[in-house]
């Protein structure tokens, strides 16, 4: 089968592998349509940063490795003892691969299992004809959700996740700093969980009529506005009682950490590589707390109803779809080429 | 009567000032003992930090102020209005001055009012024979609880109000950094409220073992041990669930920050005065959380309970009690000169 797999940085080859037979417990899934992360882009670009160097602890892959994690498929095969799943199921992933042994993921926190990996970059994932998963990865596609939204379920349970990690209340107000992928999601899911109003903060101007397309009250330019003045005025003083950081970067950080009001929230989504300076009192004297999001945990089966009623949307972010064979050079290359012209590339190996 | 009184840094004045009559919602109180706070010390060495430089938009105070805000006393007089409390009834008090207005007061977060101010700081304190506060801010001291013990509800408070910042379960693994009187405090509130292990980092010989009879687990010298390594290993690489930041310098920060496991929550207790660099990454993937806690909401009556009952023993701490004409001598420079060999100092105007 065709598959696209990474050997180094700006090394992704569309190739022929050969199927494996599967473990106890795994199932081979023929993929529909899998959406390009930017976690792919940053292994394209600079990997290996997740992708495993040594063998992995839990899986014992090294490179190369097929990339894709956020997908929606068809079982066409189950493993020995796989009892929940069977042939033409309509299912998506959960990416976290567990060890189900250690403290954390006996506490349910799999997304802080001691030996963590992801399919896509620590497994064989799903820009291919087929992937295989074990059965505890698997979500029931909701009946009617279309192949496309059900592979949005994956970032849409980051999304998710990252509410609940906010400890957001209804009736708050948020803001969003980054309108990718991740933070239309969040801004999504923040209204889908009861926000009364949600300001969303991105330089990109097709990203910010998304945005405000989709719920925002309203999006605002950094590189325009004084976003910190601007939303203290509309706020009455108040600012955000929940701030979504997505973009990752320390000067995003920054005005994450400005937006949230006294007793305020920021939840850290972003992935991030520098270190910057916080000035800790005036977390200590208002009572800011941050707190990271990683992944999800259980978020998978609210993600997959809220795509499927509507309260999440999965077609507005949806940019551009291509062949698996073009993933190198129209999905990797052109998308870091024009960065903005994007946010959710889905690649079908039909 | 006798008070003393800041001017300016390094110049604190025990002297006779003239009492003022009450207005309504006041209270006037002689005071038995008024302990000697960190932040008393930092107005004295490089103040002004919290006296207001322009009238307080609260109390209209400027300086000089009388400081004290730790303390017990006795109702000697009420003003008008006042129904709740009568001459002899033995009392401490909140030291947060607030507007009963503002959002924050209105949501019951009256330690993040809009006009936030402080007795002893923001209007005069009990650093004197008598002090006049607002009804609201009274607290009575329960039957049996000692004057001495009393003075130390305020504290005592502080740190109750930080195990609930910091979301304390019973059963979990605790670090407080910092063994001065608050990280004491601390300590003492975290076993109370069912922390299993508590660890204590602490450089100064006597606190450490004022902390092991006061119930760490162990008490551990960053300056001669590699602190993170073991406690890495006394909890089997768990490290600790709730962390307690009582220094306000960036190494106790960064300390704190390492003893936290994944999932774990550090809580800033300490007053910072300089920005460090935060590794955001290792938040956002641990998925820890840093949370501020700033003085106390509706801790009094749960720290006078305990104070009460034994839970928090104030006794220990006390390692010195000056008369109020030392305060300026005695009190201060000499708590300067040797900060290691004190804990908390009582002073009385008697």
């Amino acid at each position: 089968m065709q598959a696209a797999r990474w050997y180094a940085a700006r090394d992704v080859r569309v190739e022929e592998v050969a199927e494996r037979p599967l473990q106890p417990g795994e199932v081979r899934l023929q993929v529909k349509w899998c959406g390009l992360c930017g976690s792919d882009l940053h292994e394209y670009t600079h990997g290996p940063v997740l992708i495993p160097t040594r063998p992995h602890p839990l899986t014992g892959k090294v490179p190369p490795v097929t990339l894709g994690h956020e997908f929606a498929a068809e079982v066409v095969e189950v493993g020995p003892q796989v009892t929940a799943w069977q042939v033409g199921d309509r299912v998506t992933a959960s990416a976290c691969l567990v060890c189900h042994r250690c403290p954390w993921c006996r506490a349910g926190r799999f997304n802080l299992c001691e030996r963590l990996g992801s399919i896509g970059l620590c497994a064989d994932g799903a820009f291919a004809e087929q992937v295989v998963v074990p059965d505890y990865t698997l979500f029931r596609l909701p009946e009617g959700l279309s192949w496309e939204a059900g592979a949005l379920a994956e970032p849409a349970a980051v999304a998710l996740h990252a509410c609940k990690q906010g400890r957001l209340q209804p009736g708050d107000t948020v803001a969003v700093v980054g309108a990718g992928p991740i933070g239309l999601l969040v801004l999504q899911a923040a209204r889908s969980c009861g926000a009364a109003r949600v300001f969303v903060v991105e330089p990109v101007a097709g990203r910010r009529r998304l945005a405000e397309a989709l719920g925002a009250e309203a999006a605002l330019d950094p590189t325009a506005v004084a976003v910190d003045r601007e939303i203290h005025q509309r706020t009455g003083g108040l600012r955000a009682e929940v701030v979504f950081e997505c973009v990752g970067t320390p000067p995003a950080v920054e005005t994450a950490v400005k937006l949230a009001g006294k007793g305020g929230r920021v939840v850290l989504v972003g992935i991030y590589t520098q270190a910057s300076p916080l000035a800790w009192g005036r977390i200590q004297a208002h009572e800011k707390t941050l707190v990271g999001a990683s992944a999800y945990t259980d978020e998978f089966p609210l993600a997959l109803a809220m795509l499927a009623d509507g309260r999440l949307q999965a077609a507005p972010l949806v940019t551009d779809r291509i062949p698996l064979r073009d993933l190198a050079t129209r999905g990797l290359q052109q998308v870091l080429a024009e960065p903005d012209r994007h946010v959710k590339i889905l690649v079908s190996p039909q």
